[in-house]
């Protein structure tokens, strides 16, 4: 038998205040907050208090539980700060910009694409070169945001999002905070592929610590200079590898792709996993990753209701992307990117096996070794030496280079080449030209990548704003969170009916056992019971438990479920074992 | 009854190359190794690989489970960078420097004080002005250990050690990647105090990144750039509050006093929790974080014969300290701090204080209201304005003041005060001088801090090295890591005995059943079992499971045990409770 307080009434505030009322409620009780308020604070970086951070390490452990652990992959930890070759080639030194415009009145730097897109309607400003947005700002006439001055005519420019440093004494080596963790998979592939055997497919994941300089920090945890990213890099052979579709085909998504988004009644387009990457909607590596995040964006309390898959834009993907789709939430109105999941081609791979000393490719073994034809010379140096002195061994590689290329190109009595700058012509026969016959085992290529890139703050953020919600309880409006059990941050608070009589001894001891069995357990004592919960109700504790004068009569608590209010006793020896149960759903209170 | 593969002779390297077979075990197994090396590396930074992460996250998260969870403490997440107005406070600006000095023959910088140990047996040449160091260099005509010039006459500087960048546009305002963790939960004491609701003592953690820009990074791990803390901030009233000293008063402490390190025979000395804080050897705050913090070492696994606890020498302390000692692991034959436990007073939040718009303090209440005299003034404004116009008001603040301070000086018929730079000396009437009494109900006190603060790389690092054992197996050599099951990177490795007669779609169910329930695992099938067995000692997985033809017929699996390489027969229905009950210890082989 159970018994509740009284509930009436549930209700969410659909868009309104929803966002304000999230910002006080977790500056107030310790979730999140504008980092070093005391010195004035610095904008675009929080702090997570410690009901934030315990939040954010729960959706973390489980991103790491369900991307990693079960899915057999792997996790690194690379450094935050990298020296800048690793960025010149990953193309971040160079094109890793943001277009800036200062304010010539009031000195206030604003991102110029941000004033166009809210000025004019247009959706990606961000595509389109500087020329053009800065004839936009004359057109329209666009006024600075801080002081009404008008930007008309302002020179635009490109500032590199990277935080630099320096490292080592002196003047050091140019460094830079890693704009995203997945540089530090990528430039680590020659050993990571070691650890892989060699063998494709293999995924490696990192979850860490990303800075980007932004501009104009804004809407809280969305758009911040410091953050959290969950990066999986999907190692595949293109030709042979497909993803376990089985898993997930039946999964329903709700999808958001180009053509609908082009088309003026464009609509959410409904499908299972397998439909999707049957009708050719998304690249099946892609939409196997769909297919696992939706379920997870749900255990950790995204509201489904609010949340949605959207194809990038021809102009928002990079060129060598072959299909990128985010995962989006809405907040306050607005869709927020959570998640990319990109088809990142052999682009990042190739790029560093261009720049460094080492290989970024993997053997890939042929099923049987081919017999192939392969064109080489041996010139005949006693002529080539004499001939072209210096010359000469300059003149042999472009010989051998040549045959590689062009077979065709010794049919004739003699072969040109270039060496040098300069052209040379040689008799055919110097250059000891013949097709032999070889077997070959396999060949070097280079992965493919796909790339499934959370964002750990946003995920946290739009849990939290989606939990909040109110109702009635005693005729009383009450706020609460329903927050997941497995991601809230008190699992279990603990509470003596008084603080007297031993009641609040016994719910101490019980407090550290329950700890000990690896609960995240909060003790309080402090005010009246109804007080008590309506303080963990505010922070989505799921469970209360209650230390009583008949706990200490017949060895019996109350347990209290948050969202339902409802109440039962449960025995003192059976509660970690209850708790665990109804905290993985294997029993609901009713079971009890 | 179980069976064992012939395993005889258990051997240890203790010192000798012990580090170099680690260091390579690390880069081929992947643990860790300098990071970008495809780049040519940048001293000082490291990436965890798949074996390295895992360990370095089971170790985190069992001192959370130790020092945050189990104590009732809360864990913060504050940002890595921060602006220069908390370091000014902290001191790391000025402060927080290395001694350089660079070589002017080849350009190599080099720190001062490690060159002077080196050659001179000085212990702690840090301590000392540099003037003295540069003196040691020309008596003992030190050479550049780069190129082999004479140091002697060059001068020595003072080298920040903070890594700088700059946040925001433009010229930006400079910020620092935080040096310690601590600061980012200092700088948030006014808010985490009422999260606290304003009572003493709590104690806030942190786990995260810290960087030291170090003059010579070296010893793998041990002195690095890019480090990860365990900082554990327990905020205390020194008058009132005693730590829990009775949980861990019979902990056994082997201990390094300052008067035995400066005795000629200066012995260990070993003594229970109790006795060390009642020989006044160790203050109580920091005798309760050792006696705590020692069964964690062993836990994780850390050689107790390697290990000790040393105070640190007057030279070493901070002024504010009133007592620090730190934790040492031998390594190679040296001994290197893992943690520091540091009583700091209330230096950090008094600086804070200082620097800072908002009050690091809390308020004490009396245990009963007590009644004061209070000394005021309420200067007649209609005689001080006409005669001293602007300075009318200031003359009126420095009277308050005055009265507050030094109540007799209004004992005579004039009274003078200082204000703008300027002395006045009104008539003692016009000051409306009375001292009234009144009723306090407490107090403002800055709290006093004890710190733990862990170095986990380096915990790491000695894990490994202590875990890395030889014996002989089939008469055969075998390393192995005996790691601590819940630190082990992989718990349990899974094999089929052979990949065909679906042996390995078998063994991959019951691996991916093995994920579900919670384990880490790793499915191998590559080689023989003999083979794979070795792969696993040498990364320390303490159980091996193997799928063979009885699995089919009986359903049963053969578990086997890393150390003493036995193996029993146990039913799959069983084997994660198994499992479970051998890693928590509550269970050995022999109980199966």
């Amino acid at each position: 038998m159970s018994e509740s307080e009284g509930r009436e009434n549930e209700a969410r505030e659909p868009n309104g205040d929803e966002l304000g009322t999230v910002a006080e409620l977790a500056k107030r009780r310790g979730f999140f907050f504008p980092a070093v308020e005391a010195y004035g604070g610095v904008a675009g970086f929080y702090t997570y208090g410690p009901q934030g951070a315990a939040l954010k390490r729960n959706v973390e452990e489980s991103w790491r539980d369900r991307f990693v652990t079960r899915e057999g992959h792997v996790e690194v930890s690379a450094p935050d700060v990298m020296p800048e070759p690793v960025f010149e080639a990953s193309g971040h030194l160079d094109g890793f910009d943001d277009m800036i415009i200062e304010c010539p009145s009031c000195g206030e730097a604003h991102r110029a694409d941000h004033l166009v897109e809210g000025a004019t309607g247009i959706e990606d400003a961000e595509a389109l070169p500087i020329p053009e947005v800065e004839s936009l700002f004359e057109e329209h006439d666009l006024p600075c945001p801080n002081c009404g001055e008008s930007l008309a005519g302002v020179p635009i420019e490109e500032f590199n999002l990277m935080f630099e440093t320096s490292i080592g004494p002196g003047s050091g080596q140019p460094g830079y905070l890693r704009p995203e963790t997945a540089q530090g998979i990528f430039v680590e592939f020659p050993r990571l592929k070691e650890y892989a055997r060699g063998q494709l497919p293999f995924a490696v994941a990192q979850v860490g610590t990303a800075w980007r300089n932004e501009i104009s920090p804004r809407r809280s945890l969305v758009r911040v200079r410091e953050f959290t990213q969950a990066e999986l890099e999907h190692f595949i052979d293109p030709e042979t590898d497909e993803p376990p579709l089985e898993r997930v085909e039946d999964v329903e998504l709700t999808l958001y792709p180009v053509d609908e988004q082009e088309a003026e009644d464009g609509e959410y387009v409904t499908m299972t996993v397998r439909e999707a990457v049957e009708s050719g909607t998304v690249v099946p590596w892609v939409a196997y990753y769909l297919g696992v995040a939706r379920g997870w964006y749900e255990s950790v309390g995204v509201d489904m209701d609010r949340f949605r898959y959207r194809q990038h834009l021809p102009g928002e993907r990079a060129h060598y992307a072959a299909d990128c789709w985010d995962a989006e939430a809405e907040l306050g109105g607005n869709w927020v990117e959570l998640t990319g999941f990109a088809y990142r081609s052999d682009y990042d791979l190739s790029k560093h096996d261009e720049y460094s000393d080492e290989e970024f490719t993997v053997f890939r073994q042929y099923d049987e070794p081919r017999r192939v034809e392969r064109a080489t010379v041996d010139p005949d140096m006693s002529t080539l030496g004499p001939e072209y002195g210096g010359a000469a061994a300059d003149i042999a590689e472009a010989l051998s280079a040549l045959a590689e290329r062009d077979p065709s190109a010794f049919d004739g009595e003699d072969v040109t080449v270039e060496a040098g700058g300069e052209s040379y012509t040689v008799p055919t026969e110097v250059a000891n030209f013949s097709v032999e016959t070889v077997t070959e085992s396999g060949e070097h290529i280079t992965p493919h990548v796909v790339e499934p890139s959370f964002g750990i703050g946003r995920i946290v953020y739009t849990v939290l704003v989606h939990a909040h919600a109110t109702d009635t309880v005693d005729e009383e409006e009450r706020t609460y969170l329903d927050l997941p059990a497995r991601v809230a941050p008190t699992t279990v608070g603990v509470f003596p009916l008084m603080a007297r009589d031993g009641l609040d001894d016994r719910a101490r001891d019980l407090a550290a056992d329950l700890r000990e069995a690896g609960f995240d357990v909060e003790y309080d004592d402090s005010g009246n019971i109804g007080r008590r919960y309506r303080r963990q109700d505010e922070v989505g504790t799921p469970y209360c438990v209650t230390v009583d004068y008949e706990t200490v009569e017949e060895g019996t608590v109350t347990v209290r479920e948050r969202d339902s209010t409802e109440q039962v006793r449960v025995g003192t020896d059976e509660l970690p074992a209850e708790l665990t149960a109804l905290r993985t759903g294997s029993k609901s209170l009713a079971d009890l």
